[in-house]
């Protein structure tokens, strides 16, 4: 059989993922390459789509996966890295910050990513149709969550790593730039994150005319009011501020839905995405925490955990709905600004 | 003369700034190694504060140039790329929020930037003795700020600049992945930003007994004022967002300040630098909008950047101040959660 008339052509130089080799293709430079047919004819769109939705949980995962290896990392330099008076960085409070968002952004992703994947598995094997039905809707729900919250996440993550390494970071033969390199793509690939926010919006909180999501927002309801109800001291102003967070998911996710997927709601969906990974993300994480006290497991680091995730990054709650709410109003006005 | 026992060893490999030859240097390997005494003896120490002092300006310039310049990049890639319907991306409002987001927080950073020289400046000549005291202690307050914000948002704009371009934005060939690489380094070198915020902190809220920081709230309540004062639709609820991050600035600083320097402060001191960059920030682009309305100038481009500033992020005002204030206490808890 003679060689089909298709090669590779100049390999890219890319930012980061350096074991792929991403290269453009040629096809037909030569009279003509051969096409085959795979599977089904007028099944291919339907196939990529397929592929498409279980990459996106895939590549949220890959998010996680760098985060949670940028944070080994990091937990291990700063606590072999000594500084002033002989004392190891991770004993200075900026550092501890570092390390603490680190570990905090990551669980929180990988709880959304595991609560997608548990949906995803639900939908096939639950064992009444409605239940399935219910958790098929919840897998829709939450898999755009999945990606870029994880995926935003992963460069964040990637980013501290870098900083708490210092000017060592910087340095390629340490390992952190290389996370902050490739975790850069996973923001863009199967769907940008904006994408991911703007199908969020316009495509899953309309689902099942808004009753998906408010079953969502009434489970993060119930974990509030068992982290008030522990009345475990370990987790401060926790219940407090997870609630003002669903709050503040509840009132944009109320405002979206009356926008229609209308120029507006298209201009405030990266930041409901966010707010919705975070009021979700510090529910899970208090979630965590309560199971450990329960069990009798880690609970002061799980409570500790949550507790921190609560006071620093759900707090974000407020802002982001704002940037939502009134937001979107001043990117639909601002074409005197964008015009320059 | 013999050749001083002095070379350079083995040449980094960086993740960025790669036009700098970063390299291990070897003294006396071959017996010892010549030193030689520049400027007078024991002003080493001083001398090298007094460029550290200088170099953080600079370096906070470096962010904002690394920032305008994606921006630049961006701004043209999303007039040129079409997508979908045939239109530039540019018309998305995905798009818009991040090209927006990349202008505002550029104009920010320089407006810092450049009011921390012109506090300099005036320093050395203005007219009486307490102007340059106070303006010798304006620039001493805004010098953190000015390196460790616009460094911190060098990064964001540039990660920003890749995510416009999408896939492309992934390929060194482009040049929006340069930016994102080169930026990383200011927020480490002249002093890591975390550094930057302990000296804020612990050092220049406190100077002339608070009244240094006390000064410069006043003036941004008077920016406050005068927007409310100008009545121009095209603000928005620009007063009242800037009014409320001014307010949380003020809280957090009484905070800070009865915390003295204690590790509660340590543990806020990074998101109260964010904080005070934010509110400043937004204060400036808005006394740059009533310039311009007043001077019949870009009147509307310069208030819809301030409005959107005031909207998507002056808002996050409320979480940092939380951060700071609640935050602290949940890292100085946390040591369960830093020992697994």
């Amino acid at each position: 059989m003679a060689r089909n008339d298709v090669r590779a052509h100049s390999v890219e130089h890319k930012l980061g993922i350096h074991a792929s080799p991403t290269c453009t293709m040629l096809y037909g430079d030569h009279g003509g390459a051969l096409g085959f047919l795979i599977g089904e004819e007028h099944k291919g769109m339907a196939c990529m789509f397929t592929m498409m939705n279980r990459a996106r949980l895939a590549v949220g995962l890959q998010g996680v996966a760098i985060a949670e290896r940028a944070t080994q990392q990091a937990f291990a330099y700063a606590r072999e890295r000594k500084q002033g008076a002989a004392a190891a960085i991770i004993a200075y409070s900026d550092v501890k910050r570092m390390l603490l968002t680190m570990r905090a952004l990551t669980g929180a992703a990988r709880a959304i990513c595991y609560a997608t994947g548990v949906a995803i598995d639900r939908a096939r094997r639950a064992k009444t149709e409605p239940a399935r039905k219910a958790a098929h809707a919840r897998a829709s729900l939450l898999t755009p969550v999945a990606k870029a919250f994880s995926t935003d996440i992963g460069i964040e993550v990637a980013s501290l790593g870098v900083q708490v390494h210092g000017g060592m970071g910087y340095i390629e033969e340490t390992g952190a730039a290389q996370h902050f390199r490739d975790a850069r793509v996973a923001a863009i690939y199967e769907g940008t994150n904006g994408i991911q926010a703007i199908d969020l919006v316009t495509r899953k909180l309309p689902l099942e005319g808004g009753k998906t999501v408010a079953a969502y927002l009434d489970e993060l309801r119930r974990t509030v009011s068992a982290v008030k109800a522990s009345n475990a001291p370990a987790f401060g102003e926790t219940a407090a501020r997870l609630g003002e967070a669903v709050d503040s998911l509840e009132r944009a996710t109320q405002w979206l839905l009356a926008q229609k997927s209308s120029d507006a709601a298209l201009a405030g969906a990266t930041p409901y995405l966010r707010l919705f990974g975070n009021a979700a993300g510090g529910c899970m994480l208090a979630e965590q925490a309560l199971a450990a006290l329960r069990e009798g497991g880690d609970g002061a680091a799980r409570s500790a955990l949550a507790r921190f995730f609560a006071a620093n990054i759900a707090v974000q709650a407020n802002g982001l709905e704002r940037s939502v709410t009134e937001g979107a109003g001043s990117i639909t006005d601002a074409q005197a600004a964008l015009a320059e």
